[in-house]
């Protein structure tokens, strides 16, 4: 067994077993305590909710609570292994949301594979939260799934797995271009890998301002065209190509990215080679990326390389982004994210990484040095900075689009409250 | 505004809103816990729960987790407010659980009233628990939901309505009978009310030994009978009682014990007159029983009389059951809450009260004394005796019944395990 293994079992195994519990945060030691939580003092608020169901927020977890939910189909990339194997994922999910963002989790493991009961049963449960955030369910379901449960359901309901990737790469892409001091509406642009990641980064790489004639998505047997062997799923038919360019290798040639969603290796030293000046790659094959950062800086000199890894500069790493989508949604209370929201997010956390870098964080990476540049085009996971800022831009975004229910009047103020409570 | 509504309310409020957390039980800070705690991993335990199901119990938290679920369609004697409504109830039950025996549970309120589909979603969610505690679900869908879940999960499901105040009013009839000196084959008992918790104690005291034709049921309009007017429920047929007999007031002459879930006021002075010598009355109307203590306690000076009040002896409290029939239940992983266990749990439960009280026991109760007798037949909700004792009975019975799935050794260590865990 190697290293990891073994300290991730351990690590898992040690009591209290997994790594979520459940705590009261008022008192309830004593009869008295207990007489205003449950009977029979819990009448009233009960009573107060059924008048005014907003008052659920003011009488209960509910506003701070999101659901994290799979049924497991497409755990990380090790596929469908059962709703119950999903749940060290969850709950470390949950960890994640409480270290960056204060928010409570209910890990949900489902074990329903079919689209419209998974969609009936998260509905059925929907009451209990402020938010769900959907996880590791696969394509193309997991579209159809996300689609009916933001109709269904009256709070946010985020598929991460779409949402996250895209978010972050599109903050990276947004500084990259301005690092090489390209214009986002003459780029060029290969996203490799049409799952659920590779289409929503394509959406959100559009919604930030790269021309769709200047987007080509490709999959397994190459460009996303009409007679693509095996057929052309629904969700790919935005995308079809049909200038004649077939492979990867032919799409590649002039481009100035390259967002790898795909396998290890697949970005060959010929294809970099093939690309504009100062190439932007993010190869985003996980544990192991579509070039390494290493090969791909002997290959070029003028690349920018970003990758899923925290090993390497350039980390685009999903933790970026939900715990302060979540943050600020649930703040405003909104009643679902829209794609400014989304946007915002990105426009927020690339905003942040052209900042100069306080010397707190700094010390989080141990006096490392780092300012904006080829090397540091995303702020660093563990930037304190970056929930305050992404959620107040979320929060702003929400209310501007009238899906808050409850609305902000000082964002700066918002925003520090967020670095108090956070920090 | 009422003093209770006012502090109730406020508590209930008070940030964080609502009664419940999560967080997260290992070291979450730096780089290297999230590579445990989420990718890469966490990948580890996704694999071994993949070949091995019972990893779950290692790995996850799910062994220590129990849902609270609710529709709403019956919130403590509210009627049915929905299920958001029934959201405060729900966290404060989990605040009990956790109180009491340690136990994480997340409420999940489902807005889904139709049994078969409300099934479908409990089930659809249980691999994400350790058992399910089911509460304030209307009659007598309550009945076929609680039979259906228990045979499509592999975890204990549990209605507390139906059998949480038939555990302790069983133990508390065991006891008061010691008190009076009568068999429990030979004595005469009135059930008056027979919904959910009336028809679980007509059977739970069936089978700690009331025969069954010296038992009479009967609901709103007098004795369970075939000609009973607007008909017989299927769930009372096993109580139809044709007699002759029709009132209560007939049905009660000569009885050794009432035990009341009906109304305030329902038991007449004059009934009480018309009992057996010593009668045990268990008026458990909330929040005004059947008939008060004093007025029970006036109208005869050989009465015993129990009520769900704390403010009376002799407290009837489902705190004093599913704490410790699911602390026992997880510690053994059994698969079923089987009928021998709720047994074991009365009679432990009842032995217990039996028992010399120690000291530390009175100061939890501000220094008043007690003692086995006509004012003390159940052990009180704060004696922490209680859920080591009655744990260690349920995971022996579960243990004897073959619906366990690991065994104990010793059960005084682990009493005593629970005892230091509790303490």
């Amino acid at each position: 067994m190697d290293e990891l293994t073994k300290k991730a079992l351990e690590y898992h195994e040690r009591a209290p077993h997994g790594k979520l519990s459940v705590v009261p945060t008022k008192p309830c030691m004593s009869a008295e305590d207990l007489s205003y939580a449950y009977t029979p003092g819990v009448a009233k608020p009960v009573l107060k909710i059924e008048e005014n169901s907003d008052d659920a927020y003011r009488y209960t977890s509910k506003g701070n609570l999101v659901a994290v939910i799979s049924n497991g189909t497409a755990i990380l990339g090790l596929g469908d292994r059962g709703a119950l194997a999903s749940k060290p994922v969850m709950e470390g999910k949950g960890v994640l949301f409480k270290r960056f963002a204060d928010i409570d989790v209910f890990d949900i493991e489902v074990d329903e594979k079919d689209p419209n009961k998974f969609i009936e049963v998260v509905r059925a449960i929907s009451p209990t939260f402020g938010g769900i955030n959907l996880e590791d369910i696969k394509g193309p379901e997991c579209f159809y799934i996300e689609e009916e449960l933001i109709k269904r359901c009256d709070i946010p309901v985020f598929h991460d797995d779409q949402h996250g990737t895209a978010i972050i790469a599109s903050a990276g892409l947004i500084n990259a271009a301005k690092v090489v001091n390209k214009e986002l509406s003459n780029m060029k642009v290969v996203v490799n890998g049409a799952g659920a990641a590779g289409l929503s980064c394509a959406k959100m790489f559009l919604s930030v301002g790269i021309k769709k004639e200047n987007l080509i998505l490709c999959d397994k047997e190459g460009v996303i065209r009409s007679n693509y062997p095996g057929g052309v799923r629904d969700v790919w038919k935005p995308f079809i190509n049909d200038s004649g360019i077939e492979t990867l290798s032919d799409a590649i040639k002039g481009a100035d990215m390259f967002m790898g969603l795909s396998a290890k290796g697949v970005l060959k030293k010929e294809m970099l080679l093939a690309m504009a000046n100062d190439p932007i790659v993010f190869a985003m094959a996980n544990p192991d990326p579509e070039i390494t950062y290493d090969d791909a800086k002997a290959t070029r000199d003028d690349v920018i390389i970003a990758t899923g890894r925290s090993d390497y500069p350039n980390q685009i790493n999903n933790v970026l982004g939900f715990p302060a989508i979540f943050r600020g949604a649930l703040d405003v209370r909104a009643t679902r994210i829209t794609e400014n929201m989304k946007r915002s997010a990105a426009f927020a956390l690339a905003a942040l990484a052209r900042e100069d870098v306080p010397e707190s964080v700094f010390k989080a990476y141990g006096g490392e040095h780092f300012a904006f540049g080829r090397d540091y085009i995303v702020p660093k996971p563990f930037d304190p900075r970056v929930v305050p800022v992404v959620a107040t831009a979320v929060a702003e975004a929400a209310i501007k689009d009238k899906v808050a229910r409850i609305t902000i009047d000082d964002f700066d103020e918002y925003k520090k409250s967020l670095e108090k409570r956070l920090g």
